[in-house]
């Protein structure tokens, strides 16, 4: 599809690529956009409806934003800027270099300013830095009929008009009601008579991820957002809250790979950038990974008497690393999801303690199998008794299974407690400690078991 | 407050246990509901007012529903039943062994029995299987006034009534109108010069990872499912959306620490279950690494002249390991949420390919440097040549580096490619192939500069 406009713009047959572009939806738009040849872009965004044309600047990504700010005339930005929730324009203007975010002040009314300035100031990934402040409130002494009418006039400029914020006279958060309570009502009835007063919020500095895992917990449509005082100051709606678990999924699961987590798309990311995110713990792998080198050179007079036992190193190492990362990966979703808690400390370090004895157990015995049946002929060849090198590597087997499930259980538990993301100590962290691990059982079995 | 629960129970001070319980949400008092001893559950959940009862069984996990269930009377669980949206009904009996299966249907009321059976015969995993059929459906030439009235009467059985669906007589979807459309438009319009009819569904029969991924993009609270005739029969709300990517996500990090996915949470899981989900892999991945070991076997002569290069093979594989890793993980998360294409795999192979050059050539100086300055004692005590094993070590680094990239990022791709879950082919599979290309690198490189 990304031909054909291309296509279309080049013979300039611009009512055939008036009508595609917006038969579409903004969404949709927004991604041929955003792949388009940047040239291309003003041109290309000027084509669409009004309708379709802020809609479909906010789900572009940052990058066509920002070519598209730079070229756009002032009385152009000023129009997509009166257009967009606050909350979008939080989210663009978080993304913008210093010069972008000047301009877009300029051209945003005195009044936005104020709010955009506000807002700006809570801590990067609170609630109140993804909140909306376009909020439907009613007073609890109106009728369900003044409150449906309230909503009828007040609704279009409102991120959501289906759960209404109940508030007192200083913005005191008293209750809230849904459409539906109100359309399920009569119209006589008075707001305060069917408003939920139990009410579940956040606070502004609550962290952002707590705030969509309470919205997700409850299937709300939106969460209140109160300052200190308890005043409401703004909703956080579901869809932000999907945003946010999907990208803190991303960024856990870009830990969890060793690689520093980045918000920008990965195809419109350059080579040196990706290269940035990945290298520090590449080479801090590879560093710390010296020493577990130094481990096989102190044992190199023993190694050199016994070669073969050379060759069980990556079977027990790379089984270490698994076994480890099965046991961190489940902890760290289990924590970020709040399946786990911190008080369930001990009751999940008792199970993966009773799965690393019968998986160590299970390894070691087809692993001693294995070797007599597979491996004697090699072992015998190198002058050494095939069953005591089974018992060497399989009791390290069984030892560096139990530890790395242990290591891979704790150490995101105690990452969590000293208040980390529990996902950077993830597998490639845990694996080369458990190889370290690994390496000192088996040479020290090895000497005592083999005499050497 | 579980304790402060027990203790109440214990004590049976009912008429305090009933207000505490009572004034939770029902997913608080399900929490508490799943840990409390079983002996017990079914007392607390009588305790619980009419309003919280089915709402908390809905959210209890499917241990705790199944010990109700069996200990339910016969009216006891019809009422809970009557209760309950047809999509969550589904949910737990798709948790239930048979014979609580067959109880549930018999205490279902016919109609409802012939619903059930029709849902359950969706394929696992599709639209169908996790749909609701109780939804507000609207025809085109009603006025405002009169679908409003429509929804007040009608809309208290629906999961939601904030989208409605504009259907002509035999079922076929023409549009939809959402709530706020309706209050924003006089009371005389007609529905259908309000509805919208670019209507994006999803057929009973797709994926339901599609379905969440088009609900989280086009930003909806709902999205409607047709048969293949194009008729309506039911539609997913946001809430379960959000509810199908958290499990999809879990069950992708699990995929990819080499777990078997589990639906059943971690801390009610039996330590023999968890090895269940667990031993497959390691047992594969442990088999499969004898190849790497019989790779060593074969260089075993070459390794006694020069058993320094030993002391090099945990960093070569794990920092092959991290690096293929790094670019699995962000492949398939990559296309697990639609950013990355199929259509993108040159651009996407090629982008690897320039990280994997630059990622590589920095670690291959950094680790020169770093034999040169601390391992070069070691080294000359073997007998070797600093500089020369230095420049074995870091070329096979190098190349090593650029092949687990370009594995990382192909393997995923090839697995979609051919209708597998991408997230199956991740790390610890990749670490295994890597490992062996390393190795067999590594001696090749070092036969011919070290002349072994």
């Amino acid at each position: 599809m990304l031909e054909q406009i291309v296509n279309l713009l080049e013979t300039k047959n611009y009512p055939a690529l008036k009508s595609l572009l917006n038969s579409l939806e903004p969404v949709d738009i927004a991604a041929l956009l955003d792949e388009a040849p940047q040239e291309h872009l003003l041109l290309l965004y000027r084509i669409l409806s009004k309708e379709n044309a802020a809609d479909t600047f906010v789900e572009m990504d940052s990058v066509s934003q920002e070519v598209l700010i730079r070229s756009f005339k002032d009385n152009e930005l000023k129009a997509v800027l009166d257009e967009l929730f606050l909350d979008d324009t939080i989210d663009i203007i978080e993304e913008m270099p210093a010069n972008v975010v000047k301009r877009i002040l300029q051209q945003s009314d005195p009044e936005t300013r104020v709010k955009i300035n506000e807002l700006l100031n809570y801590p990067k990934d609170s609630a109140g830095s993804i909140m909306t402040i376009e909020y439907v409130s009613l007073k609890k002494d109106m009728t369900v009929k003044k409150a449906i009418d309230h909503i009828r006039v007040t609704g279009v400029d409102k991120e959501t008009i289906y759960t209404c914020y109940v508030t007192d006279s200083h913005r005191k958060l008293l209750g809230l009601v849904s459409v539906r309570a109100l359309l399920l009502a009569g119209n006589h009835t008075l707001i305060e008579d069917i408003m939920e007063t139990n009410v579940i919020f956040a606070n502004t500095l609550d962290d952002k991820e707590d705030v969509a895992n309470k919205i997700n917990k409850y299937d709300f449509l939106a969460l209140p957002v109160v300052d200190n005082e308890n005043r409401l100051v703004g909703i956080v709606t579901v869809d932000d809250a999907i945003d946010v678990m999907h990208e803190e999924t991303t960024e856990d699961i870009e830990l969890m790979a060793a690689i520093v987590p980045s918000d920008r798309p990965y195809l419109k990311t350059s080579a040196w950038e990706i290269w940035k995110k990945r290298i520090p713990w590449l080479m801090l792998l590879m560093i710390s990974s010296t020493f577990t080198g130094k481990i096989i050179s102190s044992f190199e007079d023993a190694l050199q008497v016994c070669v073969i036992l050379t060759a069980f190193i990556p079977m027990l190492m790379g089984t270490g690393g698994n076994a480890g990362g099965q046991t961190s990966a489940t902890i760290i979703r289990g924590l970020s999801t709040d399946e786990i808690r911190l008080s369930d400390i001990w009751k999940t370090l008792l199970k993966e303690f009773s799965v690393s004895i019968i998986c160590g157990l299970t390894l070691a015995i087809v692993n001693f199998i294995k070797i007599l049946v597979l491996d004697k002929g090699d072992i015998i060849a190198s002058g050494q008794n095939p069953i005591t090198v089974a018992v060497v590597v399989c009791l390290t087997l069984f030892f560096t299974v139990t530890i790395a499930k242990l290591v891979g259980c704790s150490l995101p538990i105690i990452a969590k407690k000293m208040g980390f993301d529990p996902a950077v100590v993830a597998s490639p962290f845990i694996t080369t400690i458990v190889d370290a691990c690994a390496l000192l059982i088996y040479f020290e079995i090895a000497k005592i078991l083999l005499h050497l």
